[in-house]
């Protein structure tokens, strides 16, 4: 899984996603403190995060795997919503 | 998934995708701009996605999960017709 | 999906693919030109495709998703023998 | 599967896994002597890897090919603890 | 597939991956004339690939599809010892 921030939506009128109200973040990736990297991606959410909060996010087919998206064509999905990073025996990233 | 621009088609006549009429868009990749990257790939269009529009595509396995595309080889589809990006809260791109 | 030139071929007679006369073809990727990257793959051919012809490659499970590839240890597959490129309203490259 | 050390963990209270208790760990990605790259990932673990060790981790679907990861959307697992890794016939790490 | 060489293994005694004497090998890849290019991954073999030996290797969730790997939490497979390479009509590795 990687780790981003949530920075905006992404709105399709027309879409062939099999899901309504289905909503699409756009999220900003970032390393483990929570820095933005700059580099970015569309990721559907179904947990309700926030704007500016650092979720995780699993990538591929196994996005598929929850009640709400099984057989979706989802390829990223916000899947955690950190509270808090531990490296080295430190806590780096509290939410 | 990640966000691209129609630039073009590409036409097989000897394919093996099990579809018929399946229609082949060249994308550009974008930043959330809408802004072209000089990337492309090859994403299989149900939706009828016109030029210059921008589109969600969605890459990997996940492409097959929808009724059209059950089953079939394909690794990345248009998912659905941008109609608004906001990022910080601010509208940035509206189709 | 990805655009790639044959440039020639990798023959294995130890193998564990589970297919007979499998053929696999060394591929260059290409631009929507058909201009060589330099970066080469290895795919299975089930469609005939010949020396130097523009093919498309669909990579990762979707591989799998036809009749000789179902359930195989395939991760790029030659789907089409590319016939035409649009760009921009105007043909780019033409078999 | 890449080799990676375990440098800490990563907490989610609101996540939509599927699991009770699921550990994730933050590791970052080395080179087969065990040489930290400064490349992260968060990876689920189920077999209990501690602190500073080099670990086998898998990436996309095959992380839910095991009875606690079966359907869940997991794309990152340690699958084993390195006990010693060869190259050239040499031992290059030694757990 | 991509193109790799036997380089040295990797032994893990405590894992998950539902296999007994499973073998990992140490593999680095090589570009199609079978030079190595410093670039280093875990690859589960089934085959008997010896030291130095070129092989192909398929990623992702296809690793999971021979009767050994099935339903594993694999994701690097070698799936052929190389005998051959032609480009452009001439041979540029022999075993």
């Amino acid at each position: 899984m990687i780790l981003a921030k949530v920075v905006g939506t992404v709105v399709c009128s027309s879409k062939n996603d099999g899901m309504e109200g289905s909503r699409y973040l756009l999220v900003e990736k970032t390393d483990q403190h929570g820095v933005k990297k700059g580099d970015y991606l569309v990721a559907l959410d179904i947990l309700g995060a926030g704007y500016d909060e650092l979720v995780m996010v699993t990538e591929g087919s196994p996005s598929r795997e929850t009640p709400l998206t099984v057989n979706k064509p989802c390829d990223a999905l916000v899947v955690g919503i950190v509270d808090q990073v531990d490296e080295n025996e430190r806590v780096i990233y509290r939410k």
